[in-house]
């Protein structure tokens, strides 16, 4: 019998608190479900800046490089913001481990648990019930990674480039996902402006072709940014381009008011990919044992899904976190009037005995 | 005396329904004022590819040039849709005419008046009293003018740049709107990925030595689409480059509620601008006589104080819209509950006998 080996990378800010309860869970679900496993701690952002004078260090690399897959805390915090931005941590450890793991899919879930329905900023009438959104982003091509980038005296650049090869198979995670919900795929460019825009429209358009009972429709990004705010309900699945994406899904995981509940998979060809929360390190509230683990945990979830096939395991994490919600527990950041107020720690064991 | 002119543009859709309203304020105001002016109209959008060919005629083009400013409608339809991107109205016309007059200063108001406190999409906790932001957008750079651009077999391509004269001018206008405001000003950028962003924060930097009582921060383009949605009363001044300014601005007019009660300024140096509604040429509702003239109006009077220094003029418009406002009466789009629906004309006359 094989081993699962996993990469655990836990970070900065509220990383380490909320990876332990992710922890605790995976640890009864793979002895529940009889796998042999192993979780390989590294340093990464801040930490690994402190510990090993890097964001992403060789060592923490080659762990990643000896595992199926990547769970990931969140990094960075005020005492490096002072560095140049190319070593902060954020970017120094995200961008080279999405280039170098091909983990150009990046899938993130925007959705209210019904018992969080009032959390959302927009009105009810607006946010509606149900909502439960996927944005399918670009991640390792675009204006991120395009070349040349740079600067000449007064002048600085950034090359937005993508090819039809990576349109095409965004889009298909894009088609493929969308199968699997509800069928209606709305991509998101900004054909009217950009030249690279205007092939990504095309490629998706032919693509469409192999997809007959998906549904296409297409928005400017400008659009797409008032739209979610106006009527967020007529999205289903959003495809984007790595910068657009970046900017619609932090749109959409904050219009459902619970970003601390929302987890995210950037994935490779084949089954690997790193799981992370949506939120960021939020070291203002960090060691203080009162982060919500739940995107963490969920994340871990997706991880199970997505790396391992472990689909019923997402399930029942998904189940026991709706549970606990039931039972009227909550973190800070998603207390209500009515509820019990819990720490970090007492979250995760009420979901570990949700299970 | 000198005669004031203006190219008058109204377009397609609406545009032509709207403008004729504003031209009426307009007319009463310049003979009140005792000044002389000349309205020339020109051929826009999808009607000039109609009549002449071409979105935006060399005819039109004239009239512009022989104008001290520009009354912009609103351009495009499904009619033009099937056109190649390039040759649809709203791009043709417009990115030759910012860059033809130097227009780099985009200022787009956000504001809510009180009367329609309960349009906005966000709940009335979230958004306030008294919301108003002022986006300031670079609009002659970046990625939509940046060179190369273009598509060589299966790959396609766009060049974001800056140079630090273009940030330093659209700067120095985010600056000094923020002296006449509440001198707070957030800088939008992406330094943590992007070349040319992280000079655009040094440029910033670099200028708010010269504007000691303004403060200023700085914020990720994802992030900022996540706190106008939590927290839009956070934000005063803000500024942006081409693309993320789109983005960001058409965020922020939508969670007003009332995207056809904004107006926007095209700013050139010295007085010379283009004045348009911040929303489209919605063409669902053109020809009906029901569409809301007030961004139109407010445009005309953004013209009035931008180009022609007429500050009292514009207080006199806006003053009258708050007591139409008041009387209860409201076109379709801002409609609610008590008040008296009326049509696009009749809203005209309102603020016309309110002056
Ligand atoms: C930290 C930053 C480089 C990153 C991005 O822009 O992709 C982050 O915002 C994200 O969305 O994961
Ligand atoms: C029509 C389009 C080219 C334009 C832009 O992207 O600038 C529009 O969205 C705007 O904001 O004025």
């Amino acid at each position: 019998k094989s081993t699962i080996r996993i990469a655990v990378l836990p970070g900065d800010g509220i990383g380490p608190e909320v990876m332990a309860e992710a922890e605790k869970i995976l640890s009864k679900i793979m002895d529940d479900d009889g796998k042999t496993y192993e979780l390989i701690h590294g340093d990464v952002g801040g930490i690994a800046i402190d510990n090993h004078g890097s964001a992403l260090p060789g060592s923490t690399l080659d762990i990643c490089r000896n595992s199926q897959a990547i769970l990931f805390g969140s990094v960075g915090g005020p005492k490096w913001e002072g560095l140049p931005p190319e070593q902060q941590p954020e970017r120094a450890a995200l961008l080279p481990l999405r280039k170098t793991f091909g983990l150009y899919a990046n899938l993130r879930p925007a959705v209210i648990f019904p018992q969080l329905q009032d959390a959302s900023p927009l009105k009810n009438e607006v946010i509606g019930t149900n909502f439960d959104l996927l944005v399918v982003r670009e991640l390792t091509g675009g204006i991120y990674f395009g070349e040349p980038k740079g600067r000449e005296n007064d002048r600085a650049f950034d090359t937005l480039v993508y090819t039809k090869d990576e349109i095409r198979r965004i889009a298909r995670v894009g088609f493929e996902t969308a199968m699997k919900r509800n069928r209606k795929l709305c991509s998101i460019d900004k054909a009217n402006v950009l030249t690279s825009m205007v092939m990504w429209r095309e490629v998706v358009n032919e693509m469409a072709g192999d997809y007959p009972d998906v549904s296409v429709s297409h928005m400017y990004v400008d659009n797409a940014a008032m739209q979610l705010v106006k009527n967020p309900g007529q999205f289903d699945v959003i495809l984007c381009g790595n910068m657009f994406g970046d900017i619609i899904s932090d749109e959409a995981s904050m219009i459902t008011g619970s970003l601390g509940m929302l987890p995210s998979a950037s994935l490779a060809d084949g089954s690997f990919g790193l799981y992370e929360p949506s939120g960021g390190s939020a070291p203002d509230i960090a060691g203080q044992g009162i982060a919500n683990p739940i995107a963490q945990i969920l994340s871990m979830g997706m991880m199970l899904k997505y790396s391992f096939g472990m689909n019923e395991a997402y399930s029942r994490i998904f189940a026991a976190i709706s549970k606990v919600l039931d039972q009227g527990f909550r973190t800070g950041d998603i207390m209500s009037k009515g509820c019990t107020r819990i720490g970090t720690a007492e979250m995760g064991d009420k979901i570990l005995a949700a299970l």
